[in-house]
């Protein structure tokens, strides 16, 4: 694997390019910004001989590269995102957030971890076998897409229409993050989500404390009835049937996760920075941010929240919240349970309505499946570390959307760590994870096709 | 009492003349119409042979004039402001707000009702005298403030240094209403406040939901469970000890309030436009808006609020709150008791202070006080009905600062009516009591006199 080794400055010379082009999916000013991303994707596919192409529909293009010389081998689907979250706040920034800038083994830039920096080790391990051996072990596919900051439909749209065209066997995912920087790490759970708008009605105008209070509902404190009666005070969700098909986590994932290294003190109090941790009693921590549904509340829009005091009874308030799904649970059926139950907990002289924005299924897969099986091979020969698994408390809706529509699994095996600040100003990537990243993929390659 | 029935033509284009100046306090772009207005009161009251003057201070300036030709008689401080409210949403105007314009029975002005409408008939009662009999019965003190509508400080702090100056035996505030068109009111009580801002901290930022769901304590959440410990949800307040200093309205009130006109369905369909009343149960409505505390939530800042799905769970929530006081309780206590109660249901995880943004204390003033029963009088006189006792369940605090500061009962006898949409578009005052309460303000000072 001297390729890799030798093609270092180069190839971090390329990631940076792609970093400075500020690729924000979120704001519209930078569409052409968004285009050129694109095009630098597929730019690099084509070198590398890929049949490669972009695919316009609503939204921003998806870039496709395909190499099918492997016939009678599996196919893999290699996905990730060529767009980047927005920089704000800009001063938080040691250096700007699209001059990307190497200090000691990290490469600050918005998009560095999330997702450029992962989808370039993609392409590179690619590189690196074509380049050494003029061939590839295995079928490979891309996919990327340009608004996965932005929730854009246009990916799923197109999974859902052209499923023929991107048959795989697997997909790999690297968006996601190794759980320390030498520990090599498979995840093979998300959480789902369904993420809502709870509207809660009162007069039909904003009334004058003084002269209503006592009289006029009110619905804040409406809204907090509600949210008090879907979860109690030790963090239980009070949703009726919502752990009833919650499947727990095996005696061997239970273990594993005891057994990482974990510092809770560190973790409370540096990277929470909260006084005590919340959440069901008795239930451990990676349990309960991997492997339990939440129930969240986002903000609350309404009334008057300016400077000073204004004595104001609220016609109505719109509470965003959220409930985090897992394995055994269904955003249909949670959805229903989560509008039943408050349905049931509205006060007297208010409505309340519940309105879905979007939703993502849980997904969990086999550690044994052959696809991560391999995955973990690969790790732990380039990590020289038995690799562990885990789980992650967010949700991927790709991985839902490559389950439902294409039938394959998705194997995260990604590169960033717990402290890139993904969406925080100083995003970085840890450099020798980009590296091995490179290889990892290049050996898993070669494992599948052998 | 022929003049002031002589001079109504008069009357009205002088009141005009004053509403067509936009004095609104809280826009420093009107500063010069604020001013303007100032002056226009102060050339009124001089009209009529008052000294008369601007006092400068922290704000706007207050105006005031006397009559002390009365040796041996009563003086009676005549309180109102002569700033308005913002007239936003302009549109929903049939008339514009600083073009006074009659429309039936009704002239439709910002300020009509309140207050300057009353501040004008205040004077006009009292020229009516003076063209008249060339004298007061009593002597008469007028003390007019600009910031009103904004909760300025400057006639406060005058009111508390300059006692001796205005030294009187009662007040009339005619920044109130009648309980309906024809009936005559006199207001003996107003609920106190205290406003204030429940902050509650969680982590020391803000975190994702899927990475922190089940370990981060949420501050939202924490909002609402203090929020359902302090109130429960049948509508009684859970403070300990808040009810205890409530002095219960007499048998006597509760009698005249069962006795009051009064359409609960349209109140609750028309007037608030809400599927049901709320409140302590088994409490009749009079008796819960005027007097019994409450505690109500104005809105919430922090998180996200906006279009979309963002899962932030958010550092910090700040809810704005307030609770209505009334006789007996006092702001200090009351303040005390939300203090220990907070920290009572402050759940694990995060902190919660209370900052007191304002406060005002409670006023009951007894039926029977002969400066009350004088303007009860006069009503009668001049309506032809016997007067109603009600209480208000606002704040004003005017009514505590003269108490407080010159030991003297306020007689809040407005002429203003339920629908006369105060601080909302399309504000009026009912012509025929602009003209009556001339004329029953005259007829109580010749009462006191007497």
């Amino acid at each position: 694997m001297n390729y890799y080794h030798d093609h270092r400055a180069e190839f971090l010379e390329g990631l940076k390019a792609f970093l400075r082009i500020p690729s924000i999916s979120a704001l519209s000013e930078h569409k052409p910004d968004v285009l050129r991303a694109a095009e630098f994707a597929r730019g690099e596919l084509e070198a590398l001989g890929l049949k490669a192409e972009l695919i316009e529909g609503r939204g921003n293009p998806l870039v496709y590269g395909e190499w099918l010389g492997a016939p009678g081998k599996p196919t893999i689907l290699f996905y990730g995102h060529y767009d980047v979250q927005p920089p704000d706040p800009l001063d938080e920034w040691k250096s700007p957030p699209f001059e990307p800038e190497v200090r000691g083994n990290d490469l600050f830039a918005r998009g560095a971890a999330d997702d450029k920096g992962q989808v370039y080790l993609q392409i590179k391990a690619v590189e690196g076998l074509l380049k050494t051996t003029g061939r590839l072990p295995v079928n490979v596919k891309f996919l990327l897409e340009g608004e996965e900051e932005t929730g854009g439909e246009h990916i799923e749209a197109y999974v859902k229409t052209r499923p023929a065209r991107l048959k795989a066997d697997a997909a790999v995912v690297c968006d996601t993050e190794l759980f320390a920087p030498d520990l090599p790490t498979i995840c093979v759970g998300l959480r789902g989500m369904v993420y809502a708008e709870l509207a809660v009605q009162g007069a039909s105008h904003d009334l004058h404390s003084g002269m209503y209070g006592g009289a006029a509902p009110n619905p804040f404190q409406a809204v907090a009835e509600i949210i008090c009666a879907l979860k109690d005070r030790d963090g239980r969700i009070q949703i009726p049937g919502f752990y009833d098909a919650v499947i727990p986590p095996s005696a061997k994932e239970r273990e594993a996760w005891d057994r990482l290294p974990f510092d809770e003190k560190e973790y409370t109090e540096k990277e929470i920075g909260a006084p005590a941790l919340v959440g069901e009693p008795g239930i451990p921590l990676f349990e309960r941010v991997w492997a339990r549904p939440t129930f969240e509340v986002h903000g609350i829009r309404g009334g008057f929240t300016g400077e000073g005091a204004k004595t104001v009874i609220p016609a109505r308030a719109v509470a965003k919240i959220s409930t985090r799904l897992v394995a055994g649970q269904t955003t249909a059926e949670a959805a229903e349970q989560l509008r039943a139950a408050i349905a049931a907990a509205c006060p007297r002289g208010v409505t309340a309505e519940l309105k879905v924005l979007s939703t993502g299924e849980p997904s969990l897969t086999d550690p044994d499946n052959p696809f991560i099986h391999a995955g973990a091979q690969a790790l732990e020969e380039i990590f020289a570390k038995p690799t562990v698994y885990i789980r992650s408390g967010g949700s991927i809706p790709i991985v839902g959307v490559f389950r439902e529509y294409l039938g394959i699994p998705s194997v995260m095996m990604g590169f960033g760590l717990p402290d890139d600040n993904l969406h925080a100003p100083n995003e970085k990537f840890h450099l020798p994870n980009f590296y091995r990243g490179m290889e990892v993929l290049a050996r898993y390659l070669e494992l599948l096709g052998s």
